[in-house]
């Protein structure tokens, strides 16, 4: 089975602990959305996908335990709310949970309006709704590996086995399960058509090196892991076919923000010729945003960088700038954006969806 | 005063280890060639100008000593030979080690053959031949440094305060003092035409993070350290006007050697439209390589990626690839290379020097 980021079952959820990895696995009991909201800001989990349904998962779980009023709809309804909101201000830049947060607002109004609904089928009703968007997670992601695997090996000449490249983590730990952009790696291995992929360290946090590296060898999977600033010299002197990558966020034109390094990989893959791909469920485009230009991008503690376990890896006192994520422009998105519905052209993705 | 790699006084030479910073400043006494080589092979000191001196500064240093045959001018000569291919043994890519030692060998034949040579005197006459070679890094760092400031503010629109990019150590910790690329960086900073220059953090040995962080703060020059990945990022949004790096070889044609990572940063310069520019003394050229392919390219322990001072970074087992340099084509070094004689075309300047 899988390493998986969350365990969930009606009224527990746990999430693992993935600050602790490679060393120690531990699975930490969240009893509600507080508990979400400390390990979606300390990065316990991350990953956009994996990040909304923690949010949405914890507050299912407070449901189902009896928090909230129960005699009145719309106190209910405002209550949910809250909770949403307060989700929502741990991270700013995911857009899923945002997204998700939305559509959840927009079901408990539609529900509290239809005629007849108690508070106590209210509440039932948003924990199943909230419990179908982790299964509709794992189904999407099979579908993006299924189109992103159909769609490399029609690029590739000979048809593959591919040499793919990855940033950050996209995987099992990132999402429901099977993963965005490794789930296309998934995808193309159970087909038996990856030789190989090379999986960034993706400083500072170390999510390739850690997370990507340990899932993949947990399944099986043939992975090589390289500096950040060895990727353009992986493309050149190891075959490297093809960048695959997650979003947090695609804006209306197609304009991606993802970890940040994103950028440079989609420069250096466009001047090696290779095609750059962005792996995203259809809920990380936000079509409200014209342009990549207007995506907010989160700026992170400095320490990150100049402190590692207790290390010291810097001049404390040095200045830092650590930006969270880049945003790559569409026009470096050569491979295409592949979702649950497909591959489209980055300029395209938004209106087709 | 400036944080300097190498101490010398005659017979006594002493190495701050680089592997301590920026935790401890401590200085070993290096008292002969062996104790050198560990030095280099470990990375206590690196960066080739300080590799090329303190190997030959550690040869000065056993011969001041009294040790190697007395009696017989053939037998200090092999003596010298001996030493000087251990050395080499070290690190493979350091040109400028290379290079010293086969001028060194060449001085010891010609006095060998001056016709009424004491054993005493040709061992007094390489002494004093490697204690000119520390003065003489010295001297052509400022040279670099001059030529190079007065190169980029030339190009730079309003002629400056300019915003700079740098990778690696390059510094006073790299070289006899003053630097190569952070001699430029050190020149505009004399001459008040420095904004501020970025330094990537330049995983896995972060020797930007630790050692030029460290040594430009020492010396007030505005600082801030990025992650490797951050490095295109910051010449789109944080307005950086040109690339500044070292090398570790230079071919015929211009193709350079240096820090891995330099590749993806002169790719990401050259999308930016920055100029990208590469500071080396000239003895860092190496005409005897027609181009950069022929190069040996050092391959180091996975471990530097999977360890950091007793922290675990990813899973122990997994393969990495770990390159510690790799080659920029000479087309992408659009500013030029900058030597102690002025600022050349890449493919102009093995043939010009």
């Amino acid at each position: 089975m899988a390493l998986e980021s969350l365990r969930y079952r009606r009224g527990s959820l746990e999430v693992l602990n993935q600050r602790l990895l490679p060393g120690q696995l531990r699975y930490e009991r969240v009893g509600g959305v507080e508990r979400a909201w400390g390990a979606i800001r300390d990065m316990e989990v991350r990953g956009a996908p994996a990040i909304a349904l923690l949010g949405c998962l914890s507050l299912a779980v407070e449901l189902a335990g009896g928090a909230g009023p129960s005699e009145d709809l719309g106190a209910l309804e405002e209550f949910v709310r809250q909770k949403l909101g307060f989700l929502l201000s741990a991270r700013p830049t995911a857009a899923n949970l945002g997204r998700e947060a939305e559509r959840l607002r927009a079901f408990v109004r539609q529900r509290v309006e239809t005629p007849g609904v108690t508070p106590e089928q209210l509440r039932e009703s948003i924990i199943e709704y909230i419990e179908g968007l982790l299964e509709k997670d794992r189904r999407d992601n099979r579908n993006i590996g299924a189109h992103g695997a159909s769609d490399i090996l029609g690029r590739v000449p000979g048809g593959g086995p591919v040499t793919l490249l990855t940033h950050c983590n996209t995987g099992t730990l990132a999402t429901a399960g099977y993963g965005t952009a490794l789930g296309v790696v998934r995808a193309l291995h159970q087909r038996g058509s990856l030789s190989r992929v090379f999986c960034t360290e993706t400083r500072p946090y170390n999510q390739g090196s850690r997370l990507s590296a340990l899932e993949l060898r947990h399944d099986g999977i043939p992975v090589t892991i390289i500096a950040d600033s060895a990727a353009a010299a992986a493309m050149r002197e190891r075959g490297v076919q093809a960048v695959v990558v997650g979003a947090d966020r695609v804006a209306a034109n197609g304009d991606v923000a993802n970890k940040i390094g994103t950028f440079q990989l989609a420069v250096a893959a466009r001047h090696m010729g290779i095609p750059f791909y962005v792996a995203a469920p259809s809920t990380t485009c936000d079509p409200t945003l014209a342009s990549g230009r207007l995506i907010p991008i989160e700026e992170r503690p400095g320490t990150e960088l100049t402190h590692l376990g207790g290390v010291l890896l810097a001049d404390p006192d040095v200045d830092v700038w650590n930006p969270a994520f880049d945003v790559t422009p569409h026009e470096l998105i050569t491979g295409g954006i592949i979702t649950e519905w497909g591959v489209f052209a980055p300029s395209e993705v938004c209106r087709a969806l």
